[in-house]
């Protein structure tokens, strides 16, 4: 993981203030990247947060985001507005569709499908967290150059698992995150700090912890992003994201992983395909958005 | 798993032949649903296979299909044709990303955003394939509705693992698939077909096998469908699908699958939200695509 440059780190604004949009037209919306990003790049993360609050602004009737997926297309430039435009692709009883691209320049760098719900009953059935990935008392190590930056995000990382006998690992990256709190009572903003939060660590996590490829000979970048809200979830409460390599091949990795709360329920899954592209030349680790690939 | 209704089941054309579409216009392009499927439902897999077999036609330079995420936003009915209409999104160097809406009479009922690459190389890493899902040696069980109709689809269902001491399964469907061949050496058909065969059983894998609330009282319907090919895939040659659910919550659950090839090469990952509705009535299983919900 490069920094990718001398470019000093200054702090950005809080998440929350990050993820700010404002209307400028029918279902046209405005974001802005902060200056201070490590490596100068436009954060994966928050195009997709963005994007996501874009779409909330159009659905209402209390039904919230249950899934997402997008495709970064472009490498985003900070220096220029990220220009959010949702398409209504449906509007039913229980569920919501829109689509949101999102341009610099009138060249789109981002395209992504959202799915809304009116909250509903039914079964309650999960997976359990981890038993050795419990909430250290104090931060364990920081590897994400985003911390430095970010002034009200906590991360306890607590690194990969060991290797299993087949050389394979159960989970590749594990992280207790949280941003400073407390937040306003807004579940649609919490679901896009946590969008937001999920695009943190996870190309790391594509591919094995312990690689005879060493990073600093591979370029790097998100190709996709979907992540599902399976409960209601807050930002500003501590969530385990556990992160596995499923696969690589073809110069891609696949990331899966699940978040839990400090409560132990299941609030939110999450996928993410990663270039991950051997080179001679000198790592080019891509904050979301692909080069030109 | 209901096949909801009286209507016969009759043979329907070869899966290759289902799949295939016909140029109408620029970039858009026409398929039919067999009148003979079970239900006399549109089946999901059918339409997300047709929209990918529409959207390579447009893409070309050796590229091929690399992941796929949709959504099914209404009941197909199998009387009127399928319309593709597929938009350039990006032509990269190494990547390309298309949208496809499939509309019936006018209304839109599945978008999906796709992208494709040209091979190259890079590392390799897999996690194996479960030790316990050998393929029989000879037919075991078949509750597939589909497998009636289908007559180039085989199939043996090892059904789920057994239960973890703490209640949830390592996998919830365990299903070997393969369409009888030789097919022709095209990648983008055996794409095609696998996504056909990746909405098999992928609903019933969302919830626990075993659960109090039984099937005959859920309405059940895919909500989403995701696919990514790891590796070149042969549809003619053994699958291993082996799913899991990964939760059920608020009338949704997630599952979750890999398949392997015989040799033991991880060629496809899925991930499928489905709609798991508990209702009083009798049971409503809505092979892709939602009711009116």
């Amino acid at each position: 993981m490069s920094t990718d440059g001398a470019v000093p780190i200054a702090t950005v604004p809080p998440i929350p203030q990050l993820l700010a949009i404002e209307a400028i037209g029918t279902e046209r919306y405005r974001g802005v990247s902060p200056a201070g990003w490590p490596g100068g790049r436009v954060f994966g993360g928050l195009v997709a947060g963005q994007a996501l609050r874009a779409s909330c602004a159009t659905v209402g009737g209390g039904m919230q985001p249950h899934s997402l997926h997008a495709y970064f297309l472009r490498l985003g430039r900070p220096e220029l507005p990220l220009d959010h435009t949702v398409t209504r692709v449906r509007d039913g009883r229980s569920f919501a569709t829109r689509a949101v691209e999102v341009a610099q320049a009138g060249e789109v760098i981002f395209t992504m499908l959202a799915s809304f719900q009116r909250p509903e009953p039914g079964e309650e059935y999960q997976v359990a967290r981890a038993t050795d990935a419990s909430l250290p008392s104090d931060d364990h190590g920081d590897v994400l150059p985003h911390l430095a930056a970010l002034s009200d995000l906590e991360v306890r990382d607590l690194g990969p698992t060991a290797p299993e006998p087949d050389g394979t690992f159960r989970s590749t990256r594990r992280m207790w995150l949280r941003v400073r709190g407390p937040l306003p009572n807004d579940p649609a903003l919490h679901a896009c700090i946590v969008v937001f939060l999920s695009d943190m660590g996870i190309v790391t996590a594509a591919r094995p912890p312990r690689t005879p490829l060493a990073w600093d000979t591979v370029m790097a970048a998100s190709l996709d992003h979907n992540v599902w809200f399976h409960r209601p979830v807050r930002a500003d409460e501590w969530l385990l994201s556990d992160l596995h390599s499923l696969t690589v091949s073809g110069a891609r990795g696949l990331a899966r992983g699940v978040m839990h709360d400090e409560h132990g329920r299941l609030v939110v899954s999450l996928t993410q395909e990663a270039l991950v592209r051997p080179t001679d030349g000198p790592a080019r680790h891509v904050w979301g958005g692909r080069p030109e690939v």
